[in-house]
């Protein structure tokens, strides 16, 4: 990654043993020479005019630089497109503005912890969903399990909390996990996680929109249409860049975060300040139902549900590169924060479930949460208004936690992508210095599985902790490994191992754990695609190394060792050809024009032509008009065949061939030439030896008609 | 039209002051160097290899001949391409074999008459059908109104015989209109003709369908389909070559014709000598039913039903070169033969109906044909097989008459190219010296109208014979400014004039007939759609008119006065760019290799590898290391915001850009690489000034790994 408050030391100009230039075309500062008569006789000087608005600015002898001018393209439509563009997404942002971009604390967290808070809107649910299969009788068990995962959560935390400071460029498992394990567990942890972001987004919105479609059920039939819509409103918002995007998605965070703060102190407070409520977990039990023995599994299963709530818990420390200076002490403290939110929430929901005894809906409406709400805020006069307010928080969270994804996938494919391992467009900042490439690629797959889901993504929650999961285990290992490295050299460096091979020991256990209860459930898909897409990331490597390694082409290094000869086919000898023949004659006297003769008139013409033009030009050896009879009347394959003799008899000159370049006015017009120059032209491209040199021809405008030939 | 056995006499090389030239590269006379020691110590000689089978082959003195070798293509895809052309349409055909091409009278005949003749088999029926509306009473007026048309066959006949001697090189109305009447009557002839041609194959292949479908109506279902392998079908057979075809397509109209005289023959036997029928054309009174009055303008519309009898008349004198010399003697000839094959057979079906009391059915089946041949060959014994037979015969020249359209079409259409009003690709010969693009041309249209019209074409045969007596018009008229111009050279002008006057003036009166009768029933698409073909032709010819004379490239025409100046963008100095440099070098000093600066450390690479490089190549005044930076990121704006700003700086400098083109090996890996390149090459061919020259880029496949750098 490129550090961009370095980026703008000036690179000097280095020339002729480094002294500096005079002022030279190759850089604009020679004034436009537009001569003017000085007030004395015979004195002259020069009247610098410079565009009102010019595309390159000189910032030093042999360095330029674009301004935003040389930014806007020409051409009526190409104009329109960038114009909308800038009415999306904003004015672009110079690089040097980078810093600016960079978030606080308040702005970074609800950026990067929306996805696990959210997650407080069901963990609990999902616990209790899997108890019930044992009946009422175990739903208490709820607690212990939320408080392991807590423990869990802790554990992660603090591990992680290692992790920033080591890697304040971004400590994501992908980094960590290749610098200390090696390549192959680095991509099977950027594999797991760009996966588990995908299946966020698409989760995420559709947990959104259903929510919505509960409150205005005449939306119904458009769902997929209402997912689409937020994704591209979501994908916009973030195109326009980490910091307004942060700023926008603030509010509701912090918002859900106060209700469901508030929600817990009101019903702990009635249940056991004003009702002494004796009991807890304990829940009205069911008649006639059989219901399977509460097993080992079932309880691991519950668990293995439960731990949903720790995804989204890396993003802060793969993020760090997004928070102010000092970076990773913000990021530390940031995550702190999260995690205690995130665990408060997460038990004080879990609490009120117990002491309100909720049993979740297999329907899973109303969710439990609305049905805590609906108990704490009822025949409570007023507050009444704080339950629908309550859902309205739930829905903007589940809506929004989609962006923590929008925050990470872009970062982690960038990091992919500069180390070769997905297609180098994925590193480029766009205008808004947001990895334009990565936001819209995960657009669209989440979308692709929106629509193939038909938004309804309830199957796509399985597959989620597994990923997470397998990140973390990868990345606390590889700390321990990092650690081990240091060991001596960094204080307390055993301490540090302890932790963090803790916390790998639980994560790859809890991993374990998932994958076996979720794996028909569809976490097998998920382990099917991470080999997969290692697959596709060793595969890009491969081709970019060969690419690097092994490209070539078949011109000496040394001016002095090229011996040119140059191939120039014809069809008649006017105007035009005559120039391309001179440009021709101007690299070297070695010029063959070929003519493949399908009409004796025409050859006839260009031989007298061709005489004309050499007692023109002035005679010369090496200069030659050879025609070539097509007896079966094709143009192309005889100058084909013609070329490529040339070319294995002397492969030791370079040989170029010079070809026009039609420029029609409009498409149609194409039809009217016949296509052998541009069959030529793709024929050529696969001849390593041969350079394609093309003279644009063009049309002129309003100008008078045929001008004659030189002679 | 290149006149084919005058295009290989040789044209001999005219090198420097008319002296033959030694052996030189560019006649491949050179021995491929390959030095052997001879016998005796010190002498060495050359030995000439030859592969066995070359694509060029030595003519002259800077005369090379393309063999067939030079066809084959190499690649996999295209080779089965090739070989799958060469199995359907035959091996091709040097230009000197046109000669053979040429067909007998007896072969012409059928191919440019089956159109004509065939419409014997409705053109009776046509008439029948619009005197059937003033009842049966009337119906005897067909005969009438046949021998006027016959009348006007051979006039038209006559008038023809005159055109083939003056235009021995095909004297179709358009050659014949247009060199007297003008450019614009000859395109409106030519209009008329494409049209009535297009419409001539659709209505004949959906004919033959029907009639087919009739026999097998399980059919049915498949008629569109049936049309389109039809056309197919014909299509390929005339891709063959006219020489094929002519002897494809001679037996079924011979056996057409020989079917219809014996029917006609022995019917009229059957009635006058053995009966004795004393009557003819009286027909039995329908009962209670009204008709509309019998008026001029139903006897005319019925007469201009009929005329539809001459399309595919002016076919002969159009193709008057295929025929074997002497042409115009044998065209004539063949010309009055066809007529009076022609005219005798309408008669006689005619005089059948007439004499048998023959209705046309509305419905249109059974045909007036096929109730003649039932009622001729009824109770006649073992004779009643004719019926079947003729019935196959009329079958025949029906699905057959499409061919004179393709004799035809291509032929006028080459014309109409080679002297600019349709692409030129219609004016070249294909493998088989036919002229492919008007045959493909023509069969994707008729393909269409069969499509759109779902293979029931009635509605087009009112279309039909508007056109072609346009066409008779204008070519009259035309012959007849062509005696007045050789009016006192020519002996017998003025019966000449007469002649030609009279089949004008005719022919003139049939057209707006045919025009008025027909204009609701759909002559007017044809009369709306003259003028937009002559709009099209005229936009075309104006296409070739401009870009001939306003085409340029601003190259000087002298290579003294072309002051180069060489632009490479770099992304960094590898192997690959260094020999770009040396090649932008070998023709230049004045070189600048730009680099956009978006990442500060490969600028600063790039700058220690240039200095470096200069060390190496010898540092230089001209050539400079340029660095442009981009705040916004963007490589391709500031790159063209400095070409275009040297560009105007410079308008007298000849200005070329050095790009790699990248050849990969799999499709998808062009996405690995950013599109920079393509989007500049694009954009730099909008502009006239400069030269791109594009240097090949390869993987190289099985060598060894990343040569280092020079130095």
């Amino acid at each position: 990654m490129d550090n961009p408050d370095k980026l703008f030391n000036r690179v000097t100009y280095i020339g002729k043993d480094n002294a500096e230039i005079q002022a030279d075309d190759y850089d604009l500062q020679t004034p436009v020479g537009e001569e003017r008569r000085g007030g004395r006789l015979g004195d002259m000087r020069y009247v610098i005019i410079r565009p009102e608005n010019p595309p390159l600015r000189r910032v030093g002898s042999g360095m330029l630089e674009a301004t935003e001018a040389a930014e806007i393209p020409e051409g009526r439509l190409s104009k329109a497109a960038y114009w909308t563009k800038r009415a999306l997404i904003g004015v672009p942002l110079a690089s040097a503005k980078a810093e600016h971009e960079r978030l606080s604390k308040f702005k970074a967290l609800p950026l990067l912890s929306s996805d696990a808070i959210s997650s407080v809107a069901f963990a609990t649910e999902a616990i209790l969903i899997n108890l019930a299969a044992a009946g009422p009788a175990h739903l208490g068990l709820t607690l212990p399990i939320s408080l392991v995962i807590i423990l869990l959560l802790c554990i992660v935390t603090i591990s992680y909390r290692q992790t920033i400071p080591a890697y304040p460029n971004g400590g994501g498992s992908y980094t960590v996990a290749r610098e200390n394990l090696g390549k192959l567990p680095g991509l099977v942890a950027a594999a797991a996680l760009l996966i588990d972001y995908v299946l966020n987004v698409a989760v995420c919105i559709s947990a959104g929109v259903l929510n919505m479609v509960s409150l205005f059920p005449e939306l119904h039939g458009s769902i997929v249409l209402l997912d689409i819509a937020l994704v591209v409103l979501v994908t916009l918002l973030n195109l326009r860049g980490v910091r307004e995007s942060g700023s926008i998605f603030a509010f509701p965070t912090y918002f859900f975060v106060i209700n469901a703060a508030l929600l817990i102190g009101v019903g702990l407070f009635k249940a056991y300040v004003i009702h002494h409520q004796p009991f807890i977990g304990t829940f009205a039990p069911m008649k006639d139902t059989v219901f399977e023995p509460l097993t080992v599994l079932l309880v691991l299963r519950a668990f293995a549900t439960g731990c949903s709530a720790m995804t989204g818990v890396e993003a802060i420390s793969n993020g760090v590169p997004i928070f102010k200076k000092p970076e990773t002490r913000n990021a530390a403290t940031t995550l702190t924060i999260m995690a205690v939110i995130l665990g408060t929430l997460f038990l004080g929901i879990t609490l009120l479930a117990m002491t309100y005894g909720i049993e979740a809906h297999p329907s899973g409406n109303p969710t439990v949460v609305a049905q805590i709400a609906l108990k704490v805020y009822s025949n409570s006069g007023p507050f009444i208004v704080l339950f629908p307010i309550f859902q309205l928080a739930v829905l903007g969270i589940l809506a929004l936690s989609a962006e923590t994804s929008y925050a990470d996938f872009p970062r982690l494919a960038s990091l992919l992508a500069h180390d070769g391992f997905l297609p180098r467009q994925f590193s480029f900042r766009g205008d808004r210095l947001a990895f334009s490439v990565g936001i819209i690629a995960l657009a669209i797959m989440s979308c692709i599985l929106l629509i193939v889901f038909e938004g309804s993504t309830d199957a796509l929650i399985n597959l989620f902790a597994v990923g997470v999961f397998i990140a973390f285990t990868l990345s606390q290992a590889g700390m321990v490994m990092h650690w081990w490295r240091l060991r001596g050299t960094a204080n307390n460096w055993r301490r540090s191992i302890m932790i963090n091979g803790l916390g790998a020991g639980t994560t790859a256990i809890v991993a374990m754990i998932i994958a076996t209860m979720k794996f028909m459930e569809g976490a097998w898909i998920v382990i099917l695609l991470i080999p997969l897409l290692v697959l596709m990331f060793l595969g890009i490597e491969h081709h970019y190394h060969v690419f690097e390694s092994e490209r070539t082409t078949d011109v000496p290094a040394q001016p002095q060792q090229i011996k040119h000869r140059v191939i120039i086919p014809i069809d008649r000898l006017d105007r035009v050809t005559i120039q391309s023949l001179s440009y021709a004659r101007s690299i070297t006297r070695h010029v063959t024009a070929v003519h493949v003769v399908v009409n004796e008139e025409s050859a006839l013409k260009i031989r007298q032509d061709w005489m004309k033009w050499q007692q023109y030009i002035g005679e010369d050896e090496e200069t030659h008009l050879l025609l070539i009879e097509s007896p079966y009347r094709s143009l192309f394959r005889p100058l084909l065949a013609y070329i490529d003799t040339i070319r294995k008899r002397h492969p030791d000159e370079t040989l170029s061939v010079i070809l026009p370049e039609f420029v029609v006015a409009h498409w149609w017009e194409y039809f009217l030439h016949n296509q052998t120059v541009l069959r030529l032209k793709a024929k050529l491209l696969f001849r390593p030896g041969i350079v394609v040199i093309n003279l644009p021809q063009h049309i002129r405008g309003k100008q008078p008609a045929l001008r004659p030939l030189p002679w």
